[in-house]
């Protein structure tokens, strides 16, 4: 089974939830620019999760390039990480909407977990398709970025119990992390020629 | 002709359609714990028509894979099945919100029996043009699943009416036992060199 | 240029457009059956206008297979085609949340003429981009349907002040007449070998 | 790294896009004629942005058809375009439901101006990649339209304060401007055989 549909299915949903994200940034009803300074939280959160759909679009997009063929399996595991991307624009929205108060913030964070752990089965159920000598193998390595970021999502939601702002700063911190596109897989592109 | 495009325009359909699901999912008004509360019949919902959807993707995705030619007949009966898959949203934002009422999970069941048939109609119609010794014929086989789910939707929908948790407990079955990729159709994937 | 990736864009808004049609057709508050009674005009104008719409994909399809070249007139009489079909929603809407009142009838009818001349444009523009012996000016012939279409759109215009159902009747006569997949066209795909 | 799957999220997201416009043009309560009337500052803002996007998409479709190869800067300088363009239904919105009120018209601009920067910055990345003798870096030459379109953006945005029809008017002068498809481009794909 070659991997462009499944490619292109993936893009049209991350795509497509990129954009329904801005459907919770309603235009305010008054013309003035102080109805603008209420939307900031909304604006705000819009940015962080266009930002990290971006992320796992671009990370995607480089791990099914250095993939060969894909299963049955690595459909259901991606549909499985599409379910949690589809959950942005819910936890995204009432994040924003309520200000970052504790409760909305810990779901963004329990998403954000959940997306995060997705990734990390669709990784690994490509690779045990691959097989140990794979290009993607020797290029995931240890995979200190994919194995980290749970591990900050979940003290994340731990610490918002004790200040919001601690979670939202960490869900910032893993963004950054990861916005500089992974080397390790730009590489093996290179190498097998793109 | 090819099946290129089609797989294009009903992945762009099936992609959406799962995407709009989420719409249905608002942001409660409260930012509490308790305020989610009240969601999860619409969640619960919405876990459903996302799994069945990604079964009606992957099925189509094997189907096609394992279809050489398409003719004008394969674009309406396909077209026909995207039309009823266009009513889950509806469906399910109806059932969800009415916490399983009656007649709303009689509808849904409707929908789930009218694109099962459709499903039917349009494997028949590209069988038709395959001829009778064709991989995707040899493959389906008895098609005992495809004979199963309208019979089963078709059940629950009469046992709905003398008890709404019967009818959605079988959408849940047909539900399970689709989501085990269909064996016979990889393996012509496998032997045809995918 | 080539055409795949104006089939690609066209396809993604079609896909969308008619997936975004389905949004008029709200879950009704109540869960009776009576409820749903309420909703059959939206229902109606909902099936005419996925219809409509798949007829302009297929057709879209057929005449694209049978391009080979375009340049860039063709991407801006798509994009005036596409920008017709973008308002089959609020028409559609119009229409139905109406009961087909006069005024709203009048405006779907001139949104389905726009879109037809609209269509008659790019099939010009293609057709002058191919040269006067192309496969495509043979496979068109005399184009009596496509010249027809307006026409009775026109009318249905004019006719929809004396008796709006007359003109939702013309309406449905024009998809009729289109429903069958345009089999010169196919003849064409045929012959090329598809 | 190939620009298909590039292209392919991309058309996506405009298509996305420019569909989602038109969700901010309701159908009116009313069934009377009179009351389309109200829409008209709400349907030229739809027309406006839908032609910006069309002119987007169809410059985007140019520049990546002559570019030959992209990097990992590529990727994130096409997610900037995109997430400027994505605030395109917000500020289409604003300012047709306010009447082309000051601050809305402003707002306006100010996504315009941080698009044009954003695709001049995406061209520049791009270009750095190909290396001096590309047949993009030819094509494009001195860029006057790519240079005066930021500057022209930037003037309305200031002389919005003065009279915010002046700032409408260079809007629409800067899309009648990009109309012509950029024929230095077009010339690329001809000689290179598309």
């Amino acid at each position: 089974m070659r991997t462009d549909r499944l490619e292109a299915f993936s893009d049209g949903v991350i795509a497509i939830l990129i954009t329904i994200l801005v459907l919770e940034l309603r235009p305010p009803h008054g013309a003035e620019l102080s109805s603008l300074r209420s939307l900031y939280p909304v604006f705000l959160t819009y940015v962080l999760s266009f930002v990290i759909l971006g992320i796992y679009w671009n990370n995607h997009h480089h791990m099914l390039r250095a993939t060969e063929r894909i299963n049955g399996a690595v459909l259901w595991a991606n549909l499985h990480l599409l379910f949690w991307l589809s959950l942005f624009p819910f936890a995204t929205g009432w994040m924003g909407r309520n200000h970052f108060a504790k409760w909305p913030t810990v779901a963004y964070g329990v998403v954000l977990l959940c997306a995060a752990i997705a990734y990390f089965i669709l990784q690994n159920v490509i690779l045990a398709e691959q097989g140990p000598e794979s290009p993607l193998r020797t290029a995931i390595g240890r995979d200190l970025k994919g194995k980290a970021s749970p591990l900050i999502y979940a003290s994340a939601i731990g610490l918002a119990f004790v200040n919001r702002w601690i979670a939202v700063a960490l869900y910032v911190v893993v963004a950054l992390m990861w916005l500089v596109p992974d080397r390790r897989l730009v590489r093996i592109d290179e190498t097998a020629g793109g």
